[in-house]
């Protein structure tokens, strides 16, 4: 284990080392009955004081993750949470021939959503947790008559490499794609990703290091903060307010220390819902011109704007498309409105930017599959496309209509929650004595599942929140996924 | 620019900096017309004198790659080597909206794969540098069948995300597929991966950090060095003779230094073909298991096992299956005799290890594509595929004699090369004043590629090697490579 402190951040060390020890149990990286290094291993190795890695210890075995054996050591300890992604059961420690695999040090960060993504629900359970459209909305048929025509058009195409940067017949459609939504780019400022989670990961590994400053909306999505964990960097959180991200607390930031980039899901943030306003955008564009920092823009949702009284309401342009030098760094994700199955997304960046992001793709994975990208061509130009999502849109309206009813007429008045406009998400704000992490115990023994609003915040996390995805559910389970929240939400305030 | 020094290296500091900044240079990273540092930055940033950072930028000016404007700086100059696959031509220094960039430092590696790979070749080009199959002999057919059947079979798929380890119907399918291998594993051992390339990745991002040691067999693939390269390892080149990696040179390195883990293809390695024999496979697993070290099997070869005298020899069995104490993480490619077009590959792996490599592949981009796995299905449990292998295998064979007799009959003899057991590639050593880098410019000039051997050398490079793919062209226009290639050999020899 390499445990990561900050020193300077409000959270005591000893909690820091405790957290990140509970979470590594808790996602199953540490299994049932491994032993645990030493009190005096862990204080050698974390560098801190004997009493404060006993006191670790201590107050672990206090909530149930870990026992100490007298004689033998200290060992995980069968936890009763739902099962996650582990791969076997290991039932006692003489018998595990992987024992020794604990002191092989690694380098993975605390993963926050990860910890909470790898969950396995049982079948039965309602996941309001999981970020995408139930696939009954999805235009499959589109997809399948696409992939129909590539079977005959492209055969070869399977028993080809892709171009590192992606296949050129594909990144035109694309560019086409892009021009629509008012985008001009030409295919030599594109890279095929697996999703905009490996965009955000090649942005990090090229240009993060362990003594570069990310500045991070804050709350936003936790995939990204495990992306600049994994890449050692520091992460600066920056509040959000109804227009985006907060300029004057940059502008102070910027006062102290140099900011390498910034990070920022603009439109129909994750998991706020917040659209940043055109203002805040120029803004934003300005600062970091004067201050030299890169922006990576991150917009998966921009396609699922809601109709507001039956019109169709268009989220500001993209931070690209206002960009005129290059800094920012713009992913775009097909998976939350098209096609969650094939995984591919998009970087657009310029110049040496671009030729340095490419380099490291080509050594990460010498590129996406070329199949799956010209089995998308007939797809992209398809004008049944734009359709398709204009009545994606209108069924994604009158649902979100639904549940603002049933939320506005169920839930009690002190939670609090904002009008959706577009996107996936909605974010719940309980009284601030009342925690989400905790919540979430009852909602799994009532089969339901959520995200904690905890694992979106980089630094010091506020707990009262929670964020669930209104679209993942069937038209069926989505009423009674509400119920059982809002009596568990209720029952929270009611019985404190 | 991050230009990493080995003061250990017999390679000179100068020359070390100056092949860094040209092979940014010749592959395009950076471009025509970019300004370079000043010498005093250089000097600066490299932590060198300013004598030696003014005569790295001598030499490369005398070697025609930049060029010094008095009163403006330096410059990189226009090059006349094959166009790589950099984004845009840009003309003029003052209209060039991103000359900002290069003030923007990153992390990237001296990538030598990379930088022989990303050459965008001429249609008219024989490729004998791409480590492919030619799609004439690939089973493109049973592909396409098994698409077919997917797309009736698993639409939902199309609109699912896949859970990050892959999906268990796939996985047990390529369960059964290692059985009939030899090889034991149950589905909760694999991870789907983007190829190899990706599962070396995860491997070195998840256990390799600047102060870890990884052994690697040398001459060894140049992708791999890349890897361990861009996560900062200390790379330790091991030899190998006729059995495979040498285990008195590593016993020597454990003897003076913490060896982490060792990297090897065993079988068919790449680029030399060596297969790496039963009894150093027993003997490289138990000076693992002497030393704590973890060994990472990339086996991409092992399907093109080729005829001897009408016999189909196997090759030694995996290290993974000789494997108690799940010390070895094991690459499992298709890329090379089935699916180049699809990019998928597995890691296998067990305990504790297996858990952190799934969290890094979760947080690297979330999991692979979920319908490329179901689409494969039907094709692994298609007996049809057994017999494919077969039939390639007899046609490689007729191939690998041609090649055989074509080089016999016409190569100098000073020129040496090993018969071909199976693989794809053949490994040519020319006398030791003769350089393939460059004979790799009148190569280019007669409209064949070849790899020069010195990317295949993570420390001091041999240069009198050459690696040709003898599978990635067509029937026809394989015997018009190798007579091009021949006679440019020759000719180095006739005429030093």
């Amino acid at each position: 284990m390499n445990i990561s402190v900050d020193r300077n951040s409000k959270t005591s060390i000893q909690e820091q080392i405790k957290l990140e020890i509970a979470q590594r149990i808790r996602s199953g990286l540490l299994e049932e009955d491994y032993a645990l290094p030493s009190v005096r291993q862990l204080s050698h190795c974390s560098n801190i004081s004997l009493v404060t890695a006993h006191r670790v210890y201590k107050s672990l075995e206090k909530d149930g993750l870990i026992k100490t054996i007298r004689g033998k050591g200290t060992f995980v300890k069968q936890h009763t949470t739902l099962h996650n992604d582990t791969p076997q059961g290991i039932n006692t420690i003489s018998l595990d021939p992987f024992n020794w695999h604990l002191s092989i040090p690694d380098y993975l960060p605390r993963a926050s959503f990860w910890s909470q993504s790898s969950v396995r629900l049982p079948p039965q359970f309602l996941d309001m947790a999981t970020a995408s459209i139930h696939h009954s909305l999805l235009p499959l048929t589109l997809l399948q008559a696409s992939m129909q025509q590539a079977l005959r058009q492209y055969p070869q195409s399977l028993g080809c490499y892709s171009p590192y940067q992606g296949d050129p017949d594909f990144l035109k459609v694309i560019c086409d794609y892009f021009a629509n939504q008012g985008l001009s780019i030409r295919p030599h400022q594109l890279i095929v990703t697996n999703g905009t989670q490996q965009g955000m990961d090649l942005f990090a590994r090229t240009f993060l290091g362990p003594k570069d400053v990310i500045a991070m909306e804050t709350p936003c999505f936790s995939g990204a903060i495990d992306v600049f964990r994994f890449n050692h960097t520091i992460i600066q959180p920056i509040p959000i307010d109804a227009e985006g991200i907060r300029i004057d607390i940059l502008e102070e930031l910027a006062a102290q220390t140099k900011i390498k980039a910034i990070y920022t899901v603009p439109t129909y943030q994750n998991p706020t819902g917040t659209i940043m306003s055109l203002n805040r955008r120029k803004d934003l564009l300005e600062f970091a011109e004067n201050n030299n920092i890169l922006i990576l823009e991150d917009d998966p949702h921009r396609e699922l704007s809601l109709f507001n009284n039956n019109l169709a309401i268009k989220p500001p342009p993209t931070l690209k498309s206002l960009d005129k030098s290059g800094r920012v760094i713009y992913l775009k994700g097909f998976s939350k409105f098209l096609f969650p199955g094939l995984r591919l997304g998009i970087i657009v960046a310029d110049g040496t930017i671009y030729n340095r992001l490419l380099a490291a793709k080509s050594i990460s994975d010498l590129g996406s599959p070329l199949w799956l990208q010209k089995s998308l061509i007939p797809l992209f130009s398809n004008p049944q496309l734009v359709t398709f999502i204009k009545n994606l849109n209108q069924k994604l309206t009158s649902r979100s209509s639904f549940v603002m009813k049933m939320l506005t007429d169920n839930l009690d008045p002190q939670i609090k929650f904002k009008k959706i406009y577009g996107g996936m998400h909605l974010w719940l704000t309980l009284p601030p004595e009342i925690s989400a992490d905790n919540l979430l115990t009852i909602a799994h023994s009532r089969s339901i599942h959520f995200l904690p609003g905890s694992i979106f915040y980089p630094g010091e996390p506020e707990s009262n929140h929670l964020r669930i995805c209104w679209t993942n559910l069937s038209d069926d389970n989505l009423p009674k996924a509400l119920d059982i929240l809002c009596r568990i939400l209720n029952n929270a305030i009611s019985n404190p």
